[in-house]
Parts: C-alpha cells; structure tokens; sequence
C-alpha cells in the first residue's frame, strides 16, 4: 500500500474544513497523537492533527483523505492497549475529542445517545441520576472515551455478567471510509432488517469507519453489590473453583484472578497490604442483584463452597472503603508492573472457561523454559487471562527477540486449546502479525474482501486489524 | 443477475457429490420445497433439491454452482415467514435436514454444539437434561430448525429478557459462496480478534454463507416462573403500562400483547375461552428467577401497580394447565388469523419502546382508511408489534393492491417513528422491495458491497434481504 505524504497544501485545505485552530502540526503537538497506552517502541508520529466537530467535517477529511491517498487514523483518548490509535503510516491523527457532548439520555426507551468524545465515567454518572445504568466497568473508565469503548469492544470485569461494550451498542451514525455519513440501527431492542452492520462496526478498530454517534441501551442499577476477596494456596485449586461457581450462581458479575507476583507488586505500588498475601492466588468475586436477601444468600452459598473448595478465608467487602481498597488493587496491576520492570507486555489471551486450568500451567511452564517472568491475573469468569511478561535485566534487542519466541508458543498453545490471542484489548497494531496463529486464511481473507470494498484505497487505519497486503 | 438453468450434467454432478438418493428431481417432490410459512402466492419451484450430509459436500455443490452460475437456496425446516427458503430463481435447494445431530454438549463452558437441522425443542430439552437451558422461545419451536433460527436471526416471546437467536450464537462453521469452509468464532465468550464475522452471518438470511455447525452457549435455567394473563379494557392504557413496568422490574421474562380481534380469533380456533374476553386488550406476562420469593414479590408488584393502572383483573396462571392454555392462545393466533381468512400478512414491525402507544393509534387510523381489518399482537416488551391485515372480500389483484398501499403507508409511518420493518421475521423475499423505505442508501450500499465481495456470482440465495441490484 502506497500513500503520499501531507503537504502543505492538503493542511491548508485541513483548515478550511475544520478552522485553523483545530489543525496541529508543531512537533510537540505531533508528540501527543504518536502513541496510545501501548508499550513505548511503538511510537509513530502524525504528519498533522485535525480535530473536527462534527460528522459532515469528518466526511469531508475522509473524501480530501480519498483524493490524496493520505493515511487517516482515528483517535479517542489514546487509552487503548493494542496501538490502535498509533499512526504507524504517519499521515493524518483525527482526534475526537471536540465531539464530547451527551446528546440525549431517553429515560422511557431505556437509551442513551453520545458523541464518541465522552468520557466514560461521566456517562455513566449522567445516566444513573435517570435511575439508570450502563455496566460495562472498562479499568480506564475516569479517561478513555466512549468512542474508543465502541471501536475496540472494550470489555472489563463485569463482562461475565454483562457482556462486552458491543452487547449495549444499539444505534451507531458513522463516517465509512469513502466519506459518507450512515445511521446503522436505533433505538429498536431487537431488529433483523438487513446485515448487523452495527456489530460489525463494534470493534473493527477504527478501520471500517469513524463512530460519530452512538445510542447505548441501558439497563437497572442492581441495588444490592457484595464483593469477596478469597486467597487460595494453590493456583489449580483457585481456578477450578470457579467452573462449578458459575454454572451454580447466576447473581455472579465478576470474578477476576492475581496471582501472586501481581498481588505482590501491586501491594509495593500502593503500599497497601492484602491479606493472606503470600497466597499463591487470590480471586476477587462480585455478586449484584435487585434484593438483598438473594445478594446476601449468594454470597452465603459462595462462602461455604469455597471455604469446602480449599480457600484458606473468604474476605466480604461490604462497604465502601474495603470495596474500594479491593478492586483497586486489581486495576492497578498493570499500572504497577509497568513501573517496577523496563520491559513489559501486557497479553489478553481468552481460552474457553473449562480450560483456564490448563493454560495457567502451561503459561508457567512456558515462563521457566524461557526464564520470562509472568505474572498473571485476569477475568477468568469470562476465561480471559492478562499474563504479563516482564523483565528488568536483558537490553531492547535480546528482549525483543525472547519475548516473539514466548508469544508465539504462548498464541500456539492458545490456540491449541480452543482460545484467541485478545478478549477485549483488541488486535491493533501489536498482535497483526500474530494473527494467522489463530486464524485460517480463509477468515482473514474473508475479512479484507469487507475492508477492502468498503476502504477501496485502504487509507482508514491502516496496519491494524488484519494485514494490508490481500495474499495472506 | 443471469443464471444458467439445472442441466442434465449438473444433475449427475449433483449426485456425484451427495449420493443418487439424495438428489430430487420429480415434480412432487420439487413441489414440496417450492415455498415456505409465507404466503402462497410466494411459491417458487426449484429445478433440483439436494440433500447434503458434510459440510465438504456442500463446498463441492457451491463451487460447482458456481462454476455453472446457478442459484442456491438453503434451506432449513421451512417454518420461516418471510419466504428466505422460497427458490425464487428456481435453481438449486439445498437442503440441510440431514444434518440433524446433537454433537457434543459441554456442561463445563456451558455451550452445546449442533448441526443446523437439529429441531429446536430437541435441543432445548437436550441441554435441560444436562443441567442447562437455551431460553430462546421461537413459537415453532417443535418444528423449526436451529440452523434457521441462526439464518433468520429467530426472536420469540422471551426475547425481551433473553434476546434474539444472535446472542446465544458463539461459534459457527460456515460454506462460504465460494466453497470453502470457515470456522468462525468458538467457546470464547468475550473474544475481540478481528471483525465480529460471527454476527454478520446471524441474520444474513443465507445470503453471505451456508451454516453447517453452530455453538450455541447455554445458561442456568430460572427455577421459577409465574405468568400472568391482565385483561385491560383500553388498549391504550394497556400498552401504556407496559414502559413502567420494564423500567422496574428486571425479572420480566416476557410482555406479550394481544387486542380483542386476535383473542376473539383464537378463542374460535381453539374452541376455548378467555377471561374477560370482550375487553379490548390482554397482556401476557412472564416472569422468572432462582429465587421463589423474588419471583412472588415482582408478580405482586405487578399485580398492585396494573390493577391501580387500569386493569380489569389480574390472573396467575400458577400451574402448567393454565399456563400452556394461555401460552397457546398466545402463539396460536397467526394460525388462527390464517384458518378464517382468505388473505392474510403476517408483519413484524419494531418500534421504540416508548413508541408503541403511537403506533398502535396509527395502525388502528390506517386499518379505518384503508377499510383492511387489521387485528395486532406481539412482543410489546421488545416493541415488536405482528400487525397482520386480513381480508375474506377482495380478490386477489385488488388485495395486493391495497395491501401494498397499506404496508407503504405502515412502513413509512414506522420508519418517522424510529422504527423498522421486520423485528425477527427476516427482510426475506416479503419485504425486500420495502427496504428502501425504512434504509439509506448508503446503508443497503454497504450491505451490497460485502455480499458482492463475498458471493461474487451472486448465486447464494439471490433475491433475498438485498436487491441484486447494485445501484438502489
């Protein structure tokens, strides 16, 4: 793929689309839109930012985009993990943020209409002074945007109960490639006319179309929210449990898993202490309903199959401040692998829930035979790991060549057990060249025959998602 | 759109490829595939019927067909409504009843994994002896095949609670246009690895594959359910009620509505009556839960609130006479409408929820205008309306005329309402020349790109969902 670089006679005409104010092109300002939430050796820089308004600007910028062969990438809050948001062809950043406005909450129809530019936390605050609730509790949720949620099929740890971003999207006005404006779907809770090109949308990363609108259904605030902190000996003994629980308790909204190395750097980071936290696992469970006794007899149920089930305590968070102490340090980890070690990967591998066992061990396995560290923690609810490689002690080169080997086993065996290579992060720019371990070529051929008759010119996003070049 | 006609040669390929008994050819026999649950005046006689066993043999036919450019028409048991098994190019059918078996059910991952020509009631009790349920209610459930319900994207009366066929569907393999086989998806319950190609072929009507394996995942079965029949007096308030009521309580399975011509109608069909009647209006009610008290005190909270909301009574069908009595006066009135009429249409219009009061005042003030009795029932908790105007008078020209000016008329008012034609009938033959109606042609654009890029020769049941036609 061939694309031309941005002259000075295309910004100018950036401009007069979108006003000279919302045009970047200083080399600090470029530095801002380079990367995303990505490691750092991604980095690419733009060749010029525009941040436009509104859709017919958007629609302009694709056909100029069209006329040029000039790459365009878009951009929420540049919170991904994946790099889809990193211009890896340079070209044109088109950021979203101006496009930030609540546009209508619909209390009767149970929906809400936003621009992609909001902030997550904030709609979900705005739609629970209605009495309503939008549950998809993405770690990022006070700084990645609602647009970057659609795009990426963000997930998060209530995904078990909830389902992905995806599950609520129900209406989507988007900009397609060739710079046409398209309203897919509404505010009807269950249509079959034509194709679901609005699921087909969700999470395409940005290379399908820029979401300019987004109507998501919404649901009832669960009144009553238990949360168990529960430390295991055994790594094994602790996932096993989870099977039998979920097929028992439908109340369960979450039930995620630290093991010990991310316990113990996430308590350093925080300077906080877990209890039991030289157990070798700990499962962090929450149950969720509209009455208090069923919550509290949940609860009661998961307290005593556990405790038979080799936990060494159940702990009951039932108010604010231990909730809150809890699940902090679940969202942290992340956080604090990337400041205790200089060479971190963060995964997101899902295996069908049955075989979570399995791959814990063979991640372990795979850690000792490559002397890779891996911590490991996730949703295993939904069967989906976050094993972590980390490393402080081999240089860039020798780091980059050992830690291909370790993922390509790692995707293998994935693979082998009936898994993929991401749950919610996305493909993005890091794991394309992965993809065929996972993939036939049949799909992947399937999928560039949509791309390419909707992005002729293949100048949406490119280098995300699946490989530019037709022959795989 | 040129096709070839089935030739002799093609014939003996054919039965090359799946066994000489297996290839119909006598008029009779053709005469048994040429329509489906839509009107007669639909039928259609394919050239040939096939009957495949593998998923490789249905590569071969496909690449074969399209080797001598002849349509193909899957088809599945044939109890669709909107004629997507109708060979209205003649050609080939392609039938999938062979392909009945129960292939594994997974209680650990909760998901059961079957051939497309598995009864649905088969494989819903199937799954129950194992501990696990599939709550997707189609009314033909005794009938109709899941490899349709994935086709169709089937809805049914639970689908408020439970959603479409679409949301329990997580794996699929799939004969593409071109012959080849593609397994898409699998037991990973949260997976974001490229496009969600998974969902574009639910729903797609056989337009974009032929599915040949399909992984549903299952869920805990509601130990409790309470139904509840509510005579209203006022349609209006009836279907007024109904938005508050969703807002409130979440264990509401079902809300399913009936007006006074429908209720009539089955009561003579039936030979059986209901209560109250002669009032204008009856809600069916379904909730469920696992805990009994939750399920008694949401019944009670609806029996307070409808009966200060204008209900004539409210009556708990408790046991499982009374409730299979309703239930069945419930789905029996498109049977019923059919018996005493001599032209019926069946419709499946969708509206916003809030919009529903609206619609039915609308379609009440059409019936009057156009003089087309017009009797309305359905799934109002999804705002899922089945308007079916009747008519025992005209013939047959006149009534395909007025008709048609009354769907327009519907469908447009729909459309401004933020609704749309078809809720979980399917586009199919029925309503393919009202898309345009109701969607951009931007839209049908995009859903014509992806077909022609996937069925290049268009053979893959043509004249269903989108026009051949590439300039709309």
């Amino acid at each position: 793929m061939q694309f031309n670089p941005v002259t000075q006679r295309v910004i100018e005409r950036l401009k007069q689309i979108v006003g000279e104010e919302h045009v970047l092109t200083s080399s600090e300002d470029l530095a801002r839109y380079a990367l995303d939430e990505i490691e750092e050796r991604y980095r690419s820089l733009p060749e010029v930012v525009v941040k436009p308004r509104t859709p017919e600007e958007i629609a302009a910028i694709m056909r100029l985009a069209n006329e040029e062969r000039i790459p365009v990438t878009p951009r929420a809050a540049g919170t991904g993990l994946s790099g889809g948001a990193v211009p890896v062809y340079g070209g044109i950043v088109l950021s979203l943020e101006r496009m930030n406005e609540i546009l209508e909450i619909d209390v009767d129809n149970m929906m809400v209409t936003v621009e992609p530019g909001v902030v997550l936390g904030d709609m979900m605050r705005a739609v629970e002074t209605k009495g309503l609730f939008y549950p998809v509790d993405v770690s990022s949720l006070e700084s990645c945007h609602v647009g970057g949620n659609v795009a990426e099929n963000a997930g998060g740890a209530r995904a078990m109960k909830y389902g992905l971003t995806g599950q609520w999207v129900y209406g989507l006005e988007v900009v397609t490639p060739t710079g046409e404006i398209v309203r897919l779907g509404g505010k009807r809770i269950k249509d079959v006319t034509g194709y679901n090109l609005v699921q087909l949308l969700v999470g395409s990363e940005g290379t399908l179309g820029i979401i300019t609108k987004i109507t998501f259904r919404l649901t009832t605030k669960p009144k009553y929210v238990l949360d168990l902190l529960i430390p295991f000996d055994s790594l094994e003994v602790a996932v096993a449990q989870v099977l039998d629980l979920i097929r028992q308790e439908i109340h369960l909204a979450a039930i995620e898993f630290m093991d010990s190395i991310s316990v113990r750097a996430v308590e350093r980071y925080l300077n906080t202490r877990l209890p039991y936290s030289e157990c070798e696992a700990h499962l962090l469970i929450q149950i969720d309903g509209m009455e208090e006794g069923a919550v509290w007899e949940a609860g009661e149920r998961v307290y005593h199959r556990l405790m038979k089930g080799g936990a060494k305590e159940v702990f009951v968070a039932d108010n604010r401040f231990t909730r809150e102490k809890v699940w902090r340090a679940r969202r942290e980890i992340a956080q604090a692998l990337k400041a205790f070690y200089k060479h971190v990967s963060i995964e997101d591998i899902v295996v069908p829930r049955a075989q979570i066992v399995k791959a814990v061990q063979y991640i372990r396995e795979l850690s000792d035979r490559h002397r890779i560290e891996t911590p490991v923690y996730g949703h295993i609810g939904d069967g989906n790991l976050h094993p972590t490689p980390v490393c402080n002690e081999r240089d860039e080169q020798t780091w980059d060549r050992d830690l291909e080997a370790f993922l390509i086993e790692m995707f293998r065996i994935v693979h082998n057990l009936g898994g993929s290579l991401t749950a919610e992060h996305g493909v993005g720019l890091k794991r394309i060249k992965y993809l065929p371990l996972v993939m036939s070529k049949t799909e992947i051929a399937l999928m560039q025959a949509i791309k390419k008759a909707w992005d002729p010119n293949g100048i949406l996003n490119p280098g995300k998602v699946i490989p530019l070049e037709l022959n795989v």
